[in-house]
C-alpha cells in the first residue's frame, strides 16, 4: 500500500520569533534553516521580508536547498491595487520559493482589527494569492482565527477557505490562533471543511494554550489535514506553537500514523533529533527541558529500583519507544532507590564496563548509599558520579590539590557614604609539589574562589580556558540544627557539553567549593582522555 | 440539567516524587497536601507507607481534611496469605482513608517482571482489595500498563478490570504507564472497557511521553472516565504525568467539558492556580515554566505590536480565556487594570484594604514591576511583599538597622593536620541610635550572620527567641553579563506560622542577608501587631 505524504512546515523563524526573550540574528537564521533542512523539514518559513532589516537581508538570497523557502506576509491592503502594494512587492521580489499569507477568517476580527468589510477581506485574499502565483511562487494561506471564526460564523470561515483554494493556493492552513480549541473540535471542524475543500490541500497551525498543540495537530491529520505547521522545541508566542520535535517521532514511529503516512524524515534524520533539539537550546542559551518528550535528558530515565531491574529484562517495560531511534539514551539514575543494575548501566554510559559480580561494584554501591545518606545526590550530578567511580577504580589522576582557601565578604559604608559589599578570595593550590597562591575579587565568595582558582592552575591553566559555570543550585537538607547544604553546579565548555557536580557541607561556601573543584577536575579528566 | 461529577486525583507526592532531581521531605509533603486540598483536589495520594522513613511518618497521621488521603502500595505477594503480608499491613494500618493498589494488567509483564502466573496476579488483586475494604478503607486499583496490555491481550486486561470491580474497588484506574498511547486509542479502548465496567468507576492515569498526557486524559473523560490522575506542574517520572494545573482550567472553563461536568474546584480556587503553580516551583527551587498553559508568565504575553493593539480593542483577539480567572495577568502594559486587581487581592490576604483608585496602588504596582525586573519574585515570598507594602504605605516601623557586617570563611589545616573550615561573622546594628556589635561563629556565613544578629538586638532580643530558619533556596538568574542571585528564606516560629522572604544581589551572602533581615523584620512586625 502506498502511503500518503505528510508535509512538515516549520515556522520557528517566524512565529517562533514571537517567543518572549527570543531574537534571531541573520547568522542564527542561516544556521537554523540548515538544521531544519537537515532533519527533513519540507517548508522553512524564514520571516517577513520588508518588516525589518534582518528578515529583508535573510530573503535577499535563497537559503534552502531541498526545503521550500517560505516568506510570510499580509494580504494586500484594502483600497489599494495589488500592483501598488509595497508589502506584496517585498514578498514577490524576495528569493523565497513560496509565500504564506496570513488572512483573517473570523468575521468579527476582520471588522474589529482590520476595520474593513468581510467582502473586501476576501478580495484582498484572492488578489494576493494570484499575485504570488503570477510572480512564480507557490502560494499558501494561513487562515487566522479559523476555529474561533468557524464557531462564530461557519459560512464566512468556509468562504475564506474556498476563496484561497479557488485563487490557486496550494495549501490552506487552518490556524488555532488563540490556542483554545480542543482536539475533538479540531477533528469535527476539519471533517466539515473537507466537504468544501477535498483533497490534500489543508494544513494545521496549532498553539499550546491548553497543552494540546501536538494533540490538535494529530487530530487534524486523522481528520484529513496533510500539512503540519510547528516549531523546534515548541517555540512561539504565549505558550508556544506545536512542537515539531515531539510530533516528528510520533508520526514516524507510532503505528496509527506510520502505517498510513510518510514524511520527509528518514531514520538517520530521526536519530539526530535529540542532538538538534539540544543544540537549538544551546543557541538560545537556555537549559534544555529535561522532561521533553523523546529528546529530554529524563525522557528515558528511571529512578525506582524495581523499574530499573525490569527495564534490564525488557525495555518495553517502561519505554514506549527505544531511546536510540531518536538519538537519546537510557538513563538509569543512581539514587537511594537504585540497585546494582542502575549502577552498571550508569557506568556503561561513561564507558566503564564492569562484570556483574565485580566486587568493586558492591563497594561502589555502599559508597553511593553512604554518601547519599550524608546528603549527596548523584541523580542530578553525573559528573561527580563519574569522578567517584574513577577514584574508586584507581583511575582518577591527581591533577591538583587545594591546600587551603579564604573568602571574606564585607558590607560597609564607602567614602561616599554608600553601603557597598566587597568580596575577596585567596586560594593555595599544589600542582605536583609546586605551591601556587592566587587572589581575586568577585561578585560573591564562589565567584571570587572560581576566579582565584583560574588565575593560576600551573600547567593545566590553558585546559580550563573554556570552562564556564552556568548555574548553581542550593538546597538545605534536614533543616533544623544539623542542617547540611547541598550545592549542584552546572558547567559547560566550548564543545557544548554540560555537566553537573555536587558538593555537600554544613557550610555553603565549602559545599560550593567542593562542587567547583569537581567541575574543574571533570574538565581536566575530559581533556585528558580526548587528547 | 445536573452535571456529572469528575474526580481529581493528585499523585504529586507519589508518582511526582519519581521526577529526576526531586525529593520531598516530610515538611514538603505536609505543605503540598495543604496546597492540593486548598485548590479542591478530591484525592491526595501521599506516598508509599512502609517504603521509607518519610512516607511511613507521613502516614502516621491523617494529613487531609476535605480530600481523601490515599496510600499507594503493591497488591499482596504471591505465595503468602494477605494477613501475613507486611506490605498490606503497612497500608491497612496507615492513617489513610483509601488505598490505591498498583496491579499489572499486561500478561507479558506479569510473567516477566513479577514471575508469577496471570491467575495468581488476579488472586492477589482480589484479596488485596478485600483486605483494604475489611480494614475500613476505600479501595482503588491502578491497572499498570493497561493500554499496552489491552493491545497485547484484551481478554486479560479486561479481566483485571473486572476482578478489581468485583472485589469492590471504588475506582479502577487505566494507566498508560509507558506514556506511548495516542488519544484516539485511549478513546476507543475506554469505550470498550465500559462495556464490561459500566458506570462512574473508571479513572485515567496518563504520562507525557508523546506530549499528550493532557489530551489523553481529556479523551478518556469524553469516552466515559470519571476520575483523572495527575500532578502539580506535570511532575513525574520521565516526561512527567498529566499536568493537573493545565487540566483543571480546561475542565472548568471550556464549554465542551464545563457544560457536562463539574469538579471540586470553584471559581475562587481557580483564581489561586497561578499562585499555587509558581509557589510549588519555588518549593522545588526551579524556575517556573514561562510557557506553561494558563499559568505561565508568558501565557498571556503579547510581543507583536499589532496583536497588542488588537487585544486592547478586544481580548478575545489573542486570548482564549481571560487571564484573571486563573489568577494570571496579561503581560502587556495596555491594561494596568489586570495588575491592579492582582495587587488588591494580595493586599487583602494580608488584611490591607485599599480603594481601587487609591493612587498608592499605582506606585506599588510600579515598584513591584521594577523590583521583579531586577530579579525579585513575590510569588514565593509573601512576607517580603507584605513588608514592601507596609513600607510604601508608611506603616512599617523602623525596628533596627544593620550599618555593616563582615563574614570570613577559611579552609586550612589545623594543628592536627586536618583540613577544617572556620566561619566567623561580625554585625553592627543600630537600635534607636544605640550601636550594638556582635560576633559569632557558624556553620557557614549565613548561619554565622544569623547567630551574630540574634546575640544582641537590644530591646527586641526576646521577641525573636522562637524565630527559626527552616530552609533557604538559591537561584542564579540569567542576567546576561551580570548574573544575579535570588535567595528565598523560609522561617517559622513557635506559633507554627511559616513565612518566606526574598533577597536579590550579585553576591549570595548579600542576597541571603537581605532575606534574613526581612525575616527578622517580619517577625518583629508580627509580634508588634499581635501584642
Amino acid at each position: 500500500m502506498t502511503k500518503e505524504r505528510l508535509y512538515l512546515f516549520d515556522t520557528t523563524l517566524r512565529d517562533g520569533a514571537q517567543t518572549t526573550g527570543v531574537e534571531f540574528s541573520l547568522e542564527d537564521k542561516i544556521a537554523i534553516s540548515r538544521m531544519l533542512e537537515a532533519i527533513g523539514i519540507d517548508y522553512v518559513e524564514g520571516g517577513y521580508p520588508g518588516a525589518n532589516v534582518v528578515d529583508t537581508e535573510f530573503f535577499s538570497e535563497k537559503r534552502t536547498k531541498a526545503a521550500r523557502f517560505v516568506a510570510f506576509g499580509m494580504t494586500k491592503r484594502a483600497g489599494r491595487s495589488v500592483d501598488n502594494d509595497p508589502g506584496i512587492a517585498d514578498l514577490v521580489n524576495s528569493r523565497a520559493d513560496a509565500i504564506c499569507y496570513v488572512s483573517k477568517a473570523w468575521d468579527h476580527q476582520v471588522k474589529l482589527a482590520l476595520g474593513i468589510s468581510t467582502k473586501e477581506n476576501l478580495k484582498s485574499l484572492a488578489e494576493s494569492v494570484a499575485a504570488a502565483i503570477a510572480g512564480g511562487k507557490e502560494a499558501l494561506v494561513d487562515c487566522e482565527h479559523f476555529f474561533d471564526g468557524y464557531k462564530a460564523n461557519r459560512t464566512y470561515a468556509l468562504e475564506c477557505v474556498k476563496t484561497a483554494r479557488d485563487a490557486g493556493a496550494r495549501w490552506v492552513v487552518l490556524c488555532d490562533t488563540n490556542g483554545g480549541t480542543m482536539p475533538s473540535e479540531v477533528e469535527e471542524i476539519v471533517a466539515d471543511v473537507l466537504t468544501v475543500a477535498p483533497g490534500d490541500r489543508l494544513g494545521i497551525h496549532a498553539h499550546d494554550d491548553t497543552g494540546q498543540a501536538v494533540a490538535n495537530s494529530l487530530a487534524a491529520v486523522r481528520a484529513g489535514v496533510r500539512q503540519i505547521q510547528g516549531t523546534l522545541n515548541g517555540l512561539g508566542e504565549r505558550c508556544g506553537n506545536a512542537n515539531l520535535v515531539t510530533l516528528i517521532p510520533t508520526l514516524v514511529l507510532k503505528p496509527v500514523f506510520a502505517e498510513r503516512f510518510e514524511t520527509g524524515v528518514g531514520p538517520e534524520q530521526l536519530e539526530t533529533l535529540t542532538h538538534v533539539s539540544r543544540a537549538f537550546d544551546e543557541m538560545l542559551n537556555r537549559a534544555p527541558n529535561r522532561q521533553a518528550p523523546y529528546v529530554g535528558a529524563s525522557a528515558f530515565a528511571t529512578k525506582a529500583g524495581i523499574h530499573a531491574s525490569a527495564i534490564a529484562k525488557d525495555p518495553s517495560t517502561y519505554e514506549h519507544v527505544l531511546p536510540e531511534v531518536v538519538g537519546n539514551e537510557r538513563a538509569i539514575m543512581v539514587s537511594q532507590q537504585a540497585g546494582k543494575s542502575n549502577l552498571l548501566s550508569s557506568l556503561k554510559r561513561f564507558g566503564i564496563e564492569l562484570a556483574k559480580d565485580d566486587p568493586r561494584l558492591d563497594k561502589m554501591l555502599r559508597q553511593v548509599k553512604e554518601r547519599e545518606a550524608r546528603g549527596y545526590s548523584y541523580d542530578g550530578a553525573e559528573a561527580s558520579f563519574y569522578l567517584m567511580a574513577h577514584k574508586l577504580l584507581g583511575t582518577l589522576p591527581k591533577f591538583f590539590e587545594v591546600t587551603g582557601y579564604r573568602a571574606a565578604i564585607e558590607r560597609r559604608h564607602n567614602a561616599k557614604g554608600e553601603l557597598v559589599t566587597i568580596c575577596e578570595a585567596v586560594v593555595k593550590i599544589d600542582v605536583d609539589g609546586e605551591v601556587l597562591m592566587s587572589v581575586a575579587e568577585g561578585n560573591g565568595p564562589i565567584n571570587a574562589l572560581d576566579l582565584a582558582m583560574r588565575k593560576d592552575l600551573g600547567k593545566y591553566s590553558d585546559r580550563i580556558d573554556d570552562l564556564e559555570l552556568v548555574d548553581f543550585k542550593v538546597r538545605i537538607l534536614d533543616g533544623g540544627t544539623g542542617a547540611v547544604t547541598r550545592v549542584l553546579i552546572e558547567s559547560r565548555d566550548s564543545t557544548g557539553e554540560r555537566w553537573f557536580t555536587v558538593g555537600v557541607s554544613p557550610n555553603i561556601v565549602d559545599a560550593s567549593f567542593e562542587a567547583l573543584y569537581e567541575s574543574f577536575t571533570y574538565k581536566l579528566m575530559k581533556t585528558a582522555t580526548s587528547s
